[in-house]
C-alpha cells in the first residue's frame, strides 16, 4: 500500500474537519447518482453548499476526492461491521451478524456499490486497497478464531476472499436489486452452507 | 428478460456470421483495453479490418455491440464451464472442476472482467442478465444434484448466487491480479470449505 493510500491528513480544526466531511458526503451523493465522469467539482461544491475555491483547500482534484471517498466508505463499512460483531461469542456467530449487518448497510446505502465498483475503472489502486483492507481484517479474525479452535483448519486468506465475494454478490443481488427480499432468511441459508458445507 | 436480451438474430450466411464474430472479437479487444467511453466504432472497425459502413449492417450502435459482447461472453463462459464439468460424477466434483475452469478462463481472458464489470455502468440490464443467466443455470444444477441426494438440503437460488460471488471475487483476486498464484491449490482450499463448511 502506497503512502497516498494511507490515512489522510485531516484538517486540524473541527470546522475544517466538518467542511471536509461535508465535501465527501456531497461527493458520495453526486458521484453515486451521476457517475464519476459526469460528476463535476462545481456540482459537488453546490451540493455541499460551499464556494468552489473552498474545495481546493481540502482536495486537489475530482480524482483525489473520489479516492478519499472510496477509502472513507471502506473505513465506514468496516467500522459498521466491527460494531455489529462486537457482542458475538464465536466466529460463526460473528459471520452471521457481520453478513446481516453488511446486507442491511448495502440496502440503506446504495451508493456504496456505485462508487466502489466504479473505482475499478477510475482508480484501480483504491479499489484494490478497499478490498485488500477488508480481506486482511477478515483473515485476521479467522486466524484468531482458528487459534481458539472455533474453525475447521484451512487457509484463512483464501477463505477471507471467498467469504467477502459471497457477501459482495449477495449484497448486490438481494439487498440492492431486490428491496423486498428477506435478508435474515437469506443469512440463515448462507450461514448453513458456511457452517456445514454442501456435503450431505 | 426482455426481447432485446434474447439470442441475437444471427446473419444468414456463413460469411456474415464470420464478419459479425470478427466485429465482436475486435470490440472485445478495443473496449477491454480502452473502456467503453474511450472506445469508438472507428477503432473497432479498424481493429476488425473492415469498412466502417460494414459495422452498421450488423449493429446499430456502440451500445448495441457492447450489449451483444457482454451476452456473448456470458454464453462463452457458460459453455466453457459446462464442458469442464461434463465428465464429473457428482456435484462436488463438478464444483471443483467448474471453479478451476473458471479461474483458468479468467486468467487467459482478462478482458472478461473489464467488460462485464463495466456493463454495471453502461448497461445494467445486460449486467443483470449476464449474472442472472449464470445463477439460473447454477441453481438448476444444484437442484438436480439435490434430487439425487448429493447435497445437504438448502435454498439453491441463494446458494447459486453465493457460490458465484465466491468464484467472481476469487477470480479477480487470484487469477487476474496475481498471475503466479497456484489456482489448483486455491481450488482445493475453497472446495474444502464448500464441501465441509467452517465448523470444526
Amino acid at each position: 500500500m502506497t503512502a497516498s493510500l494511507a490515512e489522510p491528513n485531516l484538517p486540524k480544526t473541527k470546522r475544517g474537519q466538518q467542511t471536509r466531511a461535508a465535501i465527501l458526503d456531497a461527493a458520495e451523493r453526486v458521484i453515486g447518482a451521476e457517475g464519476f465522469s459526469a460528476a463535476s467539482i462545481a456540482g459537488i461544491t453546490r451540493e455541499a453548499g460551499i464556494a468552489q475555491g473552498t474545495f481546493y483547500i481540502y482536495f486537489e482534484s475530482k480524482e483525489q476526492v473520489f479516492r478519499e471517498l472510496v477509502l472513507e466508505m471502506g473505513r465506514l463499512t468496516r467500522e459498521n461491521l466491527a460494531a455489529a460483531v462486537s457482542g458475538t461469542n464465536s466466529r460463526l456467530e460473528a459471520e452471521r451478524a457481520g453478513l446481516l449487518a453488511f446486507l442491511n448497510f448495502v440496502r440503506g446505502r446504495p451508493s456504496l456499490y456505485s462508487i466502489v465498483e466504479e473505482a475499478r475503472f477510475v482508480d484501480l489502486e483504491a479499489y484494490r486497497a478497499y478490498f485488500g483492507a477488508f480481506a486482511q481484517a477478515y483473515a485476521q479474525n479467522l486466524d484468531a478464531a482458528s487459534a481458539k479452535g472455533q474453525l475447521r483448519p484451512g487457509n484463512t486468506e483464501i477463505r477471507a476472499w471467498a467469504l467477502m465475494g459471497m457477501a459482495k454478490t449477495l449484497g448486490e443481488r438481494f439487498a440492492l436489486w431486490d428491496p423486498d427480499s428477506d435478508l435474515e432468511g437469506i443469512v440463515d441459508d448462507v450461514l448453513d452452507m458456511i457452517e456445514h458445507g454442501l456435503a450431505p
